[in-house]
């Protein structure tokens, strides 16, 4: 590699430097505070572990995106994480054995073989929290809240909408309609695509009974505002297990509506984002100025089964990178720094550490540095013995 | 991979569970807090990147202790960091071009492909600071000095010492003895062994003149307290380099004990460690209960050579969870949490909402939990229609 390349970060990895490290610092503790608030514990798993670990109950995408390693130690294939919910997962099912409910929370550099999208990081800052061991809406209503409440503690910008989906809808119409493993690969593609004539197409080639056609073909159209759910509950009035989730969404819709009134509630029924891991709600936050989610999640309840213990899982996770591009919460004003004089003189020391413990930040010239008054506002200047504070 | 080891991490990589996991949160807090009121400004490199940025200026050490991988996007081998002082070095030759004194920390997790000792893990949590810019004792007085207020932070225990050597000792020995490449290598071996014995044998071998074989003879038994020093400048008279090195390694002690009159000063001037990169004074701090270095540093003045800026650097870094372990500061008491009912019940939100604004850590009970009253003192009771606390 050339000299002049030798600088320059591989394509989508990014760094961040004075002052936005410092305001990622600020966010980082903001939501970390906020999650303790709400009684969220928090955990730190390592950057790397073994690969079977991290691919735990996850589905290909994250094999794909996880970059591997040999254990020189061990000969064992080492992944560095893409993601840290399988290992969250794994510290609630086997570290902690916890036997109610357990609230963890987390936040940690994750690093991605592709970016999820032309724009996007390859080593987000995921910062997230889980609650294992509890099923059904509370929970749930827990988890989003708490999203929302860490955008409105960042500041993000803009009006926030909530896509809220069930993947039981899909799993209960491949249930029903029990097309081949080849079929039913092939109608997720096109409901992912939300290819509405290919699946009128592909629909009629299967030549299944009146209400499950419709369903079938009805699906990727099932999205908007709450008029979906009424919609939705006409169509699917025959199938008890279609109206459970309806109404279950309907529900955690009023709740959070009641909670965040100026959020703004959309439904997609045909959402299968993580169909191969979540097995109930699925969520993510938009707002306006930005296409991808903010932050994103869903309940998950068979996570921790290949660790050994199944339980109960909802939770939710984003990047704080991204966060803090669009949070309107300014980087902080350069601060007063005040400008202390080179050496050891008298009591110096202990004027500079008196300063420093009072909260103020001080500066102590290096001996034959010069030039860098412009940052500061203030001097530290020996008066009749004493070290006073002098403007600048 | 068997079920029952899927949840085992690889040896030597260690993870962090509450409450632990809280405390080291709260260390990394109050350190780059420290450092921000020294004048230090927070960067965040990343946890990847091209394996020729991450080893520049380095030495091979590090390449056997970097995790690689290749770039499916570029083709190009990237490392997992294993040290952040080369990319923090890179950000400022590249990233920041600041004219004057740059004052520069970090904190992230980095990767080992060997622990550095039994014990040691293979994930450290590095902070560390650096200062670049400039040449002479205050500024590796300034580093010094910060990475013992660090110490002092986060409540190490036990008296700490600190090691200070001057690997312009070796290297003008080696200027003057002007050895073949072969025999540098042995007796630079051995002097790292202290085998002293096979260096008087070595010695005799070489034939060199009088002062210079006794140098090379005395080179490893030149360590202890400042008695040490005045046997230095005895031994080296004759040589103005080597004297010149003796009497900054004296200034920069009485200055830091004038600072710390508590932590014992030791010198060894035939360390080596870190001879590769290393330009002037290395140092280490130990505490009599941790058998390995705290913390450690030196200075490097030619690191940004290979990204195209060669500036005088000196700096130090420590393990965070090595400093969390040798802590003398109790995880926080498990604090009063406050229990709430579950649901939406007339204002509970917002009473909820109104106690951690205060402060207060709330867990909203979900729906047909019980049993956790163990956790909590106090909880929300609904009395007269108004939310109030009571003690459990």
């Amino acid at each position: 590699m050339a000299l002049a390349d030798r600088w320059l970060l591989p394509d989508g990895i990014m760094e961040l430097l004075p002052p936005q490290a410092k305001q990622v610092e600020q966010m980082r503790r903001k939501v970390l505070d906020l999650y303790h608030l709400w009684g969220y514990e928090l955990v730190m798993p390592p950057i790397a572990e073994h690969l079977e670990s991290l691919l735990t109950g996850v589905g290909h995408d994250l094999d794909l995106n996880t970059f591997k390693v040999t254990d020189r130690i061990s000969g064992h294939t080492l992944g560095v994480r893409a993601d840290m919910t399988p290992q969250v997962a794994r510290i609630d099912a086997h570290r902690l054995r916890t036997e109610g409910p357990s609230r963890l929370c987390y936040c940690g550099s994750v690093l991605h073989t592709h970016p999820a999208n032309m724009l996007a990081s390859r080593n987000p800052l995921q910062l997230g929290a889980e609650l294992y061991g509890h099923s059904g809406p509370d929970s749930d209503v827990e988890v989003i809240s708490l999203m929302l409440a860490t955008l409105d503690a960042v500041g993000v910008q803009g009006r926030i909408s909530l896509d809220l989906g069930h993947v039981g809808v899909f799993s209960q119409l491949m249930a029903v309609a029990d097309l081949e493993a080849q079929q039913q690969a092939d109608y997720q593609d096109m409901l992912q695509r939300k290819a509405l004539p290919e699946i009128d197409r592909f629909v009629a080639t299967l030549g299944l009974a009146a209400p499950l056609a419709e369903w079938l073909r009805e699906l990727p159209r099932l999205n908007g505002g709450t008029a979906i759910l009424d919609k939705a509950r006409q169509l699917f009035a025959a199938d008890a297990e279609l109206m459970k989730a309806v109404d279950y969404l309907a529900d955690l819709a009023v709740r959070i509506e009641a909670r965040f009134p100026t959020v703004d509630t959309y439904f997609d029924l045909g959402e299968l984002r993580g169909y191969h891991y979540h097995t109930g709600i699925v969520f993510a936050a938009y707002t306006p100025s930005f296409g991808q989610a903010l932050a994103k999640g869903g309940r998950y309840d068979n996570i921790g089964r290949d660790f050994g213990r199944a339980r109960p899982a909802t939770g939710f996770s984003a990047d704080l990178k991204t966060l803090m591009d669009l949070s309107g919460q300014l980087v902080e004003q350069a601060e007063d720094v005040i400008l202390a004089p080179a050496g050891e003189a008298q009591d110096l020391q202990s004027a500079i550490a008196k300063l420093r413990q009072a909260g103020q930040r001080v500066v102590q010239r290096l001996d034959g540095e010069t030039g860098c008054e412009g940052r500061h506002r203030q001097q530290l200047l020996l008066e009749g013995g004493e070290w006073v504070l002098v403007d600048l």
